[in-house]
């Protein structure tokens, strides 16, 4: 396990996108993966940053993620687009998807974008808050991406993906409020941290292989829904307007012999249309200012907005450069490395 | 405490609507109400439906509720528009607000409807139901209603209403899929039947006075959200969709002595804009069908679709009549007879 220095995001940059140009990617392509990726490590979000590049290039490698495909605009209306990514690297369909969301949105009120035949694009949040950039209310999820399975509320076996949901409304003065969550009590990357650390888990946050609650982290085989009933129903939810509506399917629609075509959804709603922005945002800041003033819980050292944390680690990676976790890039160096690229870290 | 027998539906429904009437309702808007609380009761959802008849006489009385209110449409666009409900009964405006929205989605793709001044308009799936009815996807939340205040992830006071989040999507064979959530980890309702049960309820419900987790109920103040930071940033989104976007104002916004005006958004999509309704009630159906195929867990009778409890229910209902709880109807025959009105059950 490598000692990770602290890293430079520009560094990181260039080296996703050597690596991703390496796999076979045109530059416009490398450069957006890159970005997408080191954009989730400068918040700190290393499940969906770098460390992925070794999925994206194993999967360039079986023909899953397709350098150069075509996406095609398949369905078009004047508040709705559904796009074929034909497996084009996630982050570009998924560029293309909230763009064309946003261009709708912003010609009407509201629009919602479908990408089928996708590939993993990251952390939900990034295409939310790409619309939120742009005047709209963002919203974002996905039914497919991530090995680990959601059980349906009471079953035995994996009925969900742990697809995210995720939405960003631009603030003022204040960057912008952010909710991005996954349908399963918990993310797969903290139960490997709970392995490594020799930790034990709450009981609720997944099943071993007999299909009991389990607080061991190794004997953990299938996520539980977040809450319940009510994970169980927004996953669903989650399934059927990111995978059945556009055509793609929702896992518990899968056949043992399908491929897992991936479905995502972007949705923009165009504040204008219902108020002037300046005044949506200034009330947006006012909420924060308010959320800010509420006296924190025992143990707690304050109240922060949805989607701040990730705001404030942000801020403080660009200035002091992107803390990797120990090991964290172990993988990627030797993917890197097999692509004739040098980790810029060793 | 009174013995509440079986009650036939149509019965209740005359009743309720008898009472709205003679709290100054016209005839159609008694019966919109008496229709929207019937049908939660059918469902078991007690704790919206006739029962509320009480809050509801109260706020006529109040001036809070307003019959007879003019419901102006104040934004109008091609997928939007925001409703001035006036305080007309919550029911009233809520189905002229998911009306228009599926009016406005089935001319194009996708629409969002905001009333506000609104007032309760029953569960907030009633009105997702009702766009899943003409072939749309539809959503409702809603930023208002309930004294029970949520706290905000890390807070000592309460940042959230406890709003509602449904979603409704249409099956073919089988009936709709229907997830409906409050922001809280849970209902106040629970905590009441664990009161009068003398029952101690989950550490992760609610805080006492002085903010700490409580397993007391009767020392329960405050709800928490339903997983941490899950529930907190999805309350916060509910309460900028249904409040701030509309121009009325989040939970956190409000000033000591503001009003406390209900805000309401509905979306329907229109699924035919994206492929042919037939096509997307099959494969809900089968995602229905092999969601009963997995095998359930240990204490487990079978896995439900998001729902299906619901759907259930009020097929029993409609069969033997609805079954009220012991007592949950002795308020409510107070304000009837108050009204002038005999409780059609003693």
């Amino acid at each position: 396990m490598t000692d990770s220095p602290r890293m430079d995001h520009q560094t990181m940059l260039t080296f996703a996108a050597d690596v991703m140009g390496a796999a076979g990617c045109s530059a416009e392509e490398a450069a957006s993966v890159a970005d997408v990726l080191v954009e989730a490590d400068l918040r700190g979000l290393f499940s969906h940053g770098v460390m992925r590049l070794t999925l994206y290039t194993d999967w360039i490698r079986e023909g899953r993620m397709r350098p150069g495909a075509e996406i095609r605009e398949v369905v078009s209306g004047p508040a709705v687009a559904v796009l074929d990514a034909d497996g084009a690297p996630g982050p570009v369909s998924a560029a293309r998807g909230v763009d064309r969301a946003v261009e709708l949105a912003l010609a009407g009120a509201a629009a919602f974008v479908f990408v089928k035949n996708g590939t993993h694009f990251g952390p939900a949040a990034h295409w939310a808050l790409r619309a939120a950039e742009r005047d709209c209310i963002g919203f974002c999820s996905s039914n497919g991406g991530g090995v680990a399975g959601v059980l349906a509320f009471g079953s035995r076996d994996v009925a969900l993906t742990n697809g995210p949901i995720a939405w960003a409304l631009p603030g003022g003065r204040h960057p912008a409020l952010v909710a991005d969550m996954a349908v399963g009590a918990a993310a797969m990357g903290k139960v490997r941290v709970a392995r490594a650390a020799g930790m034990s888990i709450p009981d609720d946050w997944g099943v071993d292989a007999a299909g009991r609650p389990t607080t061991d982290p190794n004997a953990l085989v299938d996520l539980l829904p977040f809450a319940g009933p009510k994970g169980y129903g927004l996953g669903i939810v989650t399934e059927t307007l990111a995978g059945i509506l556009a055509g793609a399917v929702a896992r518990v629609n899968r056949k043992p012999d399908d491929p897992q075509p991936v479905g995502q959804v972007f949705g923009a709603i165009n504040i204008a249309a219902f108020r002037p922005v300046a005044e949506f945002r200034a009330d947006v800041d006012d909420a924060i200012d308010r959320l800010h003033a509420i006296p924190p819980a025992e143990g707690s050292d304050g109240v922060l907005a949805p989607g701040e944390p990730e705001w404030r680690r942000r801020e403080q990676s660009l200035a002091d450069g992107i803390e990797y976790p120990d090991g964290l890039l172990d993988d990627v160096a030797v993917t890197a490395r097999g692509l004739g690229v040098a980790p810029a870290w060793s």
